[in-house]
Formats: structure tokens, C-alpha cells, sequence
């Protein structure tokens, strides 16, 4: 029987029990198999992880919240002094440049969201204290007393692992154990994290299963895990395909799945930016849709030109750049399978290749980067088809009669995580065209932009990186930025009545820590007084 | 062909187009029919009902708040001044006594929800205005941009009517269009309702869609209504049969269903308590369980009482109580049909009839409250048919032995809305116990309760009327106090670096209503200035 590496589970590193077969990684530059062999874990993995995770969860849920910020914090801090050797692993098998990429803008941007989520522990920032003294109420919110389940992306190693992103990160300050599904094209990566992650657990006195790592299920074992009702709530970042599966797995048992799926984040170009940088806006688009070969989430795949001189010369220059570009190394043979995949089903809904880069002569997952075009009224005519993601350096320019078919137009996308909005800056020249296509966006993405790209996605309390169904699986919540994201992974917790010796420390009298809470009606540091409560 | 009363689609009172059959309200007193004759809509009147509520639905949005606060304040108002026709109404279709319950505790209670929900709106507090000054970022929770579909339960002719209770009041305080469901067994009072609400829609000015209501449809045509995309979230209270079945409806297509179903509320019974006021308590118990004939969401349906001699008083006075009440009038022959089944779910796992008041000698859906009786060994061996929901006036007692086996019953609780736990006031005769079995009810409910049994539902900022699946669809939502339950309702919307006159009003620089924003982590009502800018 072959020998595969170590499953992180009940708070022990050991061999998978019953791994039928296991896997390695890719080199996507090669297309070579790299690093040793991972097991894809069978049920015995499964539910021995989940017993653990349950085990733990009560525990877990009981902890001084300042034991969780201090294990995120040590956590974060061990990632940075362990960076160059976990760069070189997360280059290897996902071939994204070590700079500045990974080592100076994934690797600290994943450092800083756990920080993040240690801050808003530390400041109860998440929980939201609510108190009515005249009605004798006080609630926050608390832990799911359950584990959380996450799966990971195959685009971020780092700011979205399963075992050290924003969902771990969010899922942990919320006080509930971690059972990570590692992307199977980041093995080594997940583990070394894991790693680090286990050891700031037993040093934080954390319980031990508190994070727990699986490297692959198949499907059907991952469909019945995410409708156990042992799991109380999944965050996962991935296709629609696959998000769309967990979700039909966990909705019969109730639990809340926050997928984070798919999205074209479309790009409207109003006629004066058009006239006043249309070269220039053509330099942004392209930096954006072939950053990172364009394996974004918020990559830029539709952009809606209006007909004119200014839009073709747009479109012109957008062809150039795109006809000079080199082929792009992308992350899997699966990944270039869909690319191609979606530029078929583009161009048979009716779109045209407009410029493509140079073929690869290289070995490896290379894709050229392509720009498509189509007109306006087609796109209205076949919006669903037209709106098929293309996972990858790829964009389709709609070419619109105007201002009122570009609302048309946007009225006919479905859910997305951004719409972009590019006006003139001189004077008022866009201004009711800006009004009436980002009215028609509104409903229909998380993030409205004005005048930049989608790509770029700061961790900050007034970020959403979340949208309409189906772009996710809820548009009430946030998948980046601190602490609006921990709420996924939380319950409302209400006491009434309760004495002072049972209530959590955010929700007593004295507010020592100066926890900002909603006392009557007003947001306030102050103590609950004889005063207030009178 | 019968002619039916009139519905309320598209801005106006009209016939049913498509009225299969009809139905008419009955008379829980007697059990005979009462009023005209209401209409079962088919898909005609359903997809009209859609249509026009979609087309209100950006119109709705884009309203100043100030005019949906007006509507709100407006509605309540006339519900004020119609309330002695509501009240007959209300009383004649479910027997609840117009006084004090009908006209002084669930009208006003109504009415204070719909102020309430203007407040909220004026206010802006359900939006949580979120500002990174240095990201240019600035988030709140907007509309859903689609209608939200109301069912409305049995047992509130008013408070959670369809039509005018807390989802339809957070649904248009969020800007939504509502499409009401009414609860077919208050097709009178609903439609009086609806009158009132649709003329204030028309006063305010919103757009005459944003009020829609039908009486009745067949449950294949409710789940089709509830899985189609036009519907942006479904607000249900009623059974977990009904609940489960609009989710399973809604799930595939990504609409969010607040579903409030069922639960048994526990209340443990500590020594201390016991020793000190065992009569007083079984008083306390009796009068919750029995008011409004028990048909309460957080009825206490099971009580844990340790063995012992005050265990023993407690059950014997509660048993006298129940003995010697009289039949009690349930809302329908359905409800009197499902508690029998449940009753003879519990005898059949175990539970033996402890107490049973008068058999009823009128007509009329009549039940004799019910006190059961069953051993803490037997409920840990069989938790899940012992904790069979008994809508009505039941309860079963569990006797247990001593603290432990106390905290293992708590511990086989699935979700609930409330657990209860009484502790003796003198000293900390019961702190350790109250502890533990606070802390293992925890994770289970989402109110829990010191010294006070669960019915009454404070309309509080602070208060969580939610709780765990299958109490709840998601235990991070309330269904009762604003401005939380609006968040059902909403979705998270992003400004990126979008120009100040593409703001909405609680998202500019200028603060003149004084919304309490998080502006760079601290709540303020202050102006977004250069300095926080810079």
C-alpha cells in the first residue's frame, strides 16, 4: 500500500485510515507532477474528523475570547516568519509569481486578516452587543456551538486556504472549530499552514481539534459531509458547479452554506470617460483581466462599450494589448479545460474573437489571453448564454446603441459580486447616464465601483466581497473584511432575564474593555448604570 | 360559478381570474362556517401578483425613506382607528378573546411594530452605515430589489398576519414589495387588514403594487410561487411541516426563506427554585402553557423537574391545575387533529398522561389541557419523538435525576426558540447547576430565559425570537424587534470609490439626521469630515 502524508485530525497528525487512493500536485508551468503523495480520505477520516470537531466545539465556544485573538495573532505572526519556504511551495504548485504576488501582497493580506479577526475579538466588535435595560434583554451574537466546514479556492493559496483564510479566520474568531478541505492543487501549501495553524493551537491552549485539515474527498463523500448535522455552517470560495452541489447537500439539514461562486463583474464605459482616457482606460482593463493570468473572482469579464469613435477606439487598443500578450500559465488542466470550454460557449451564443495573444509554445496550462466582442442587442437578446464565465484571461466587450441599451443591458445581468461605473471626471457630463446604469446595477451586485476595475479587494470593515444569488449563496453577507465576516459563522444569542453571573463578558454592566454596544437605542462604550436601566 | 371576494393584485381589488374553488372561514367556537366566500387563486392570479411586484420592486427601492416611514406610520394609525371592527373580526375566525388579548395586547403590540419599523427607518438603523475613509469605501444594508413573499400563521390574526405583522413590516421597511399570503383560516380579518394597508400605500404615494395579498393557494402552486427567481426572500411562520416544504421550494433557486416552525421551549426546574416556590411555579407554568389555549411558538412544551419531594409538590400542584381546567377552544379542526396525533406520539414513546382537564361538552374544535409525564432516562433514550411539538394546551414533564442527568437532557435538545431555567433567589443555592445547564442549552436556543417562562415576546431591539434549525431556517436571524429583523430582508450593498451624488443619503459625508454610522471603527453621528478623511 502506498505511503501518503499526514491528515491533521483530532488534534494529531496521522495517516489517513482509510485513503482508497491518493494524489499529488501540478507544476502548472510543466504540467509535471510535483511533491509526494496526499491521501484522499475515505469515511473513517471523515467522521473520525467530525467527532472531533463536536467534541470541541462546546469547548471551544466556552474560551476567553482573548485565547482565540492570541492564537490568531500567533498564527499570523508564524505564517510571516515561515513566508520564503511557504512561498516556494505556493509557487510550485500554482505557478503565480513569488513577487510581488505571493510574498508581498497574498501572503501579508492573509497575515492581516487574521489580525483583523483577532482585533475584532479582542473588541467584540463581531458580537454586536444589543441591550434594552428596560425590557431586561441583551443579546449578541455567539459561537454556532458546531464546526465550521471550509473549502478552500484553487486561486488564493494563501488570503482564501482553507486552513488560513478569511473563512478559517472568520470561522475561528466566532470561536468555532475548523474542519478545512485543502484545494487538492495545493497540497503541500495547506499542510505546511496546517502546521503552523496546529502548533499556535496547543501553544494557545486551544482545544486541539480546533482545526483539523483533510487534503480530498471525493464527491459524494463531500456532499454527505456538508449535509451532516453535526457541521453548522460551510464557507466556501469555488466554481459555481461545486458550490452550487454543497449547497443542495446542506440545505435539507439546514445549514447555511456561504458560497462564494461566480461572477463577470461587469464594466460600464460611459461616453465621457470614453472621450476623455479611452487608451488609458484600455491599459487598466487589460492589467486587470490578465493580472494573475485573470484568476480572480472579481475579474473584469464583461465590458460594455457604447458605439462611437471613442468606444472603437477603446476596443482598438483593449485588441492590441490583448494580440501582444503572451500566453498565461493557469492553475490547472482543469482551469484551461473551462477556459476553453467558456470562450466555446461564448462565441456559439453568438460572440466573435476580436484579438487573441500568442499560442504557447511552452509546456504547461498556457492560455492566451482573448478578447471577445458582441453587439448590445444580441447580449440582450441571450444574456444567460452571454454571461457564461470564463475562469481566466478572457473578456467579452458588449457594444451598445446608447445609454438606454446600456441599462438595458445591465438590467439583464444576473447576481454579481461588482459592476463598475467609469465616468468623465470634467464637469457633469456622465452623471444621469451614471445614474440610471448604476440604479439598474444596484440590485444586482454586492459592490458598486465608481471608475476602477474590480480586481482589488481591500480587507476593510466596509468591504463587500459577497453578492446576489448566484454570484453567492446569500447577498446579506461578506466574505472578506472584518467583522462584518465573522456574522456568517455566528448565532444570535439573546438572554432574557438572565443574572449578571451567567452573562457573557460583552454583555454585563461594567464594559471594562470598552466594547462598543447598543445600549437603548444608542451605540456607546458606557457602562450599563442604575442610571440607564431606570 | 360562486363569486368570491375580491384580492388585492397589481394596485387594485379584483376578482380572482382563476378561482378554482373557494372557502369560506370557520368559527372555532362552534365549528361552523362563518362570512363570504374567499377565493383559492390559481397561476393566473400568482403570476400577475409576481409581475406587478417585481415591476414595484426598483421603483420601491429608489423611494425616499421618509415616505415608507409615512406608510408605516399611516397603516398603524388606521389600524388604530379601525380596531373594534378588526377585533370582531379576529375574534370571530379564531375564538381568542378580544379582550385583553385581541384588542389590548396583540393590536397594539401590532401597531407598535409597524412604529416601530418607521423608527427604524427614519432613523436608518437597520442599515448599519459602515465608512473606511481611508479604503473609500462605504457599505450599508439596501433593499433586496425584488418582492418578499409573506405566509402568515394560525395563531396571530394580527401581530404576524401576512399582511400586517413583523415580516411584512420589516419587508417594507427594507423597501421591498410584499406579496401576502393570508392565513386561510383569517381570510376576513386579513382582507380588512389589506384595505387598510392598501389604502395607506395609495395616501403615501408608494407605488400601488407594494401591497399584494391572496387568501389561498394549493401547496403545488406555493411551492412554485416560493421557487421562482423573482422572489427575493420568504418570510413564514407556521409549522415545520410548512416551513420545510416553502425551503425545499425555495433552496434550488437561492431565495432565502426565514422560516419560524416549531418548538418546545424547555424549562428546567432547579432545586432551589423548587424548594422555594414549587406551588408558585406550577401556577406560573400552568398559566403559560394554557393562555391563548397554548397556542403560543414558545409554549412551554416540556418541563424538566428533578425528583425529589418539591419536584413531587410541583407536579402534584400542576397536575391539580391541569385536572380541573375546562376544554380550551383551539383555531382549527386541523390544529385539534395535530395535537391528538401529537399526544399519542408521546404515549407512544413512553410518555404517560399525568393530568387531563374537563372533556368538552360543546361544539366546537374543544381540547382539555394536558399535562405528561415521562422519566429523564427514557427522553435521553428516545429524545426525538419525545420532543414531538404539541401545538396547544400540553406539556410533558420530565422527571430527572439530579443536575447531571439534568444537563443531559438539555444536551439532547435539538434547536429551539427559548429554553428556560429557574434558580432558587436566595444565595447561590443553584449557581453551579444554573450553569451548567445555561451553558449546555446555549448552543440550542436562541432566547434563553432566567426565572420566567417563554411566552411573551418583548418587541425589543434586544430580543431574538430565532433560534437553531429546525426552530428557525437560520439561527443568526430574528423574526420579532427592530431594527434586526429588517436584516432579513436586506442586502449588503458596497459603494467603491463612487461619487458622492451616486450615494445613498446615510452613506454621504454630511450626517444632518444624526445616523449613528461605524465610521473607521467607532459608531458616531458625525459628519464624514477632511479630518477623518485624511
Amino acid at each position: 500500500m502506498a505511503t501518503y502524508e499526514p491528515v491533521l485530525i483530532a488534534g494529531k497528525w496521522r495517516a489517513s485510515r482509510d485513503a482508497q487512493s491518493g494524489f499529488r500536485a501540478f507544476d502548472p508551468a510543466t504540467g509535471e507532477e510535483i511533491g509526494p503523495a496526499f491521501p484522499i480520505s475515505g469515511a473513517i477520516d471523515v467522521e473520525a474528523a467530525l467527532a472531533a470537531a463536536s467534541a470541541a466545539a462546546s469547548e471551544l465556544a466556552a474560551m476567553e475570547p482573548a485565547r482565540i485573538a492570541a492564537f490568531l495573532d500567533a498564527y499570523a505572526a508564524a505564517i510571516e516568519t515561515d513566508a520564503q519556504a511557504l512561498v516556494e511551495l505556493a509557487h510550485a504548485e500554482t505557478a503565480l509569481p513569488r513577487e510581488p504576488r505571493l510574498a508581498k501582497v497574498e501572503l501579508p493580506r492573509t497575515t492581516n486578516q487574521l489580525r483583523q479577526a483577532a482585533q475584532a475579538v479582542r473588541a467584540s466588535s463581531w458580537t454586536q452587543a444589543t441591550i434594552d435595560t428596560q425590557a431586561g434583554l441583551r443579546s449578541h451574537f455567539g459561537p454556532l456551538g458546531k464546526p465550521v466546514l471550509v473549502f478552500g479556492p484553487n486561486n488564493f493559496p494563501f488570503a482564501y486556504n482553507a486552513v488560513a483564510g478569511g473563512d478559517f479566520a472568520s470561522a475561528i474568531a466566532a470561536r468555532n472549530p475548523v474542519v478545512a478541505k485543502a484545494h487538492p492543487l495545493q497540497p503541500a501549501t495547506s499542510k505546511r499552514l496546517a502546521e503552523l495553524a496546529h502548533r499556535a493551537v496547543l501553544d494557545a491552549g486551544l482545544p486541539a481539534a480546533s482545526v483539523q485539515m483533510l487534503y480530498h474527498l471525493d464527491n459524494e463523500l463531500g456532499a454527505r459531509l456538508a449535509g451532516d448535522a453535526r457541521i453548522g455552517a460551510i464557507g466556501f470560495t469555488g466554481s459555481r458547479t461545486g458550490g452550487l452541489a454543497l449547497k443542495a447537500a446542506a440545505d435539507p439539514s439546514g445549514i447555511p452554506v456561504y458560497a462564494e461562486m461566480s461572477s463577470v463583474n461587469p464594466v460600464f464605459l460611459l461616453p465621457g470617460a470614453l472621450a476623455e482616457r479611452a487608451s488609458e482606460l484600455a491599459q487598466e482593463f487589460f492589467a486587470s483581466n490578465t493580472m494573475a493570468s485573470g484568476q480572480f473572482c472579481t475579474n473584469p469579464g464583461i465590458v460594455i462599450v457604447p458605439h462611437g469613435t471613442d468606444g472603437d477606439a477603446f476596443v482598438a487598443a483593449a485588441s492590441a494589448s490583448f494580440a501582444n500578450a503572451q500566453a498565461n500559465v493557469l492553475l490547472s488542466q482543469g482551469v484551461l479545460d473551462h477556459f476553453r470550454q467558456g470562450l466555446a460557449a461564448l462565441t456559439g451564443a453568438g460572440a466573435k474573437i476580436l484579438a487573441q495573444g500568442k499560442a504557447a509554445t511552452e509546456p504547461g496550462y498556457r492560455q492566451a489571453p482573448t478578447l471577445l466582442g458582441v453587439d448590445g442587442k444580441r447580449f440582450v437578446a441571450a444574456p444567460k448564454a452571454l454571461q457564461t464565465e470564463v475562469f481566466g484571461p478572457a473578456s467579452l466587450i458588449v457594444r451598445a446603441d446608447g445609454i438606454a441599451e446600456m441599462i438595458a443591458i445591465a438590467q439583464s445581468f444576473e447576481g454579481n459580486l461588482t459592476g463598475s461605473v467609469y465616468a468623465g471626471k470634467q464637469g457633469s457630463v456622465d452623471d444621469t447616464a451614471a445614474a440610471g446604469v448604476a440604479r439598474a446595477l444596484r440590485p444586482r451586485v454586492g459592490r458598486l465601483i465608481g471608475n476602477k476595475m474590480p480586481t482589488g479587494v481591500a480587507v476593510s470593515a466596509a468591504m463587500n466581497h459577497g453578492g446576489p444569488y448566484p454570484s453567492t449563496s446569500h447577498s446579506g453577507f461578506t466574505a472578506v473584511g472584518m467583522p462584518a465576516a465573522i456574522r456568517r459563522f455566528a448565532a444570535l444569542h439573546c438572554y432574557d432575564n438572565v443574572p449578571a453571573h451567567l452573562l457573557p463578558a460583552d454583555l454585563r454592566d461594567a464594559n471594562p474593555g470598552g466594547v462598543q454596544r447598543l445600549i437603548d437605542g444608542r451605540w456607546t462604550t458606557d457602562d450599563v448604570t442604575k442610571a440607564t436601566s431606570a
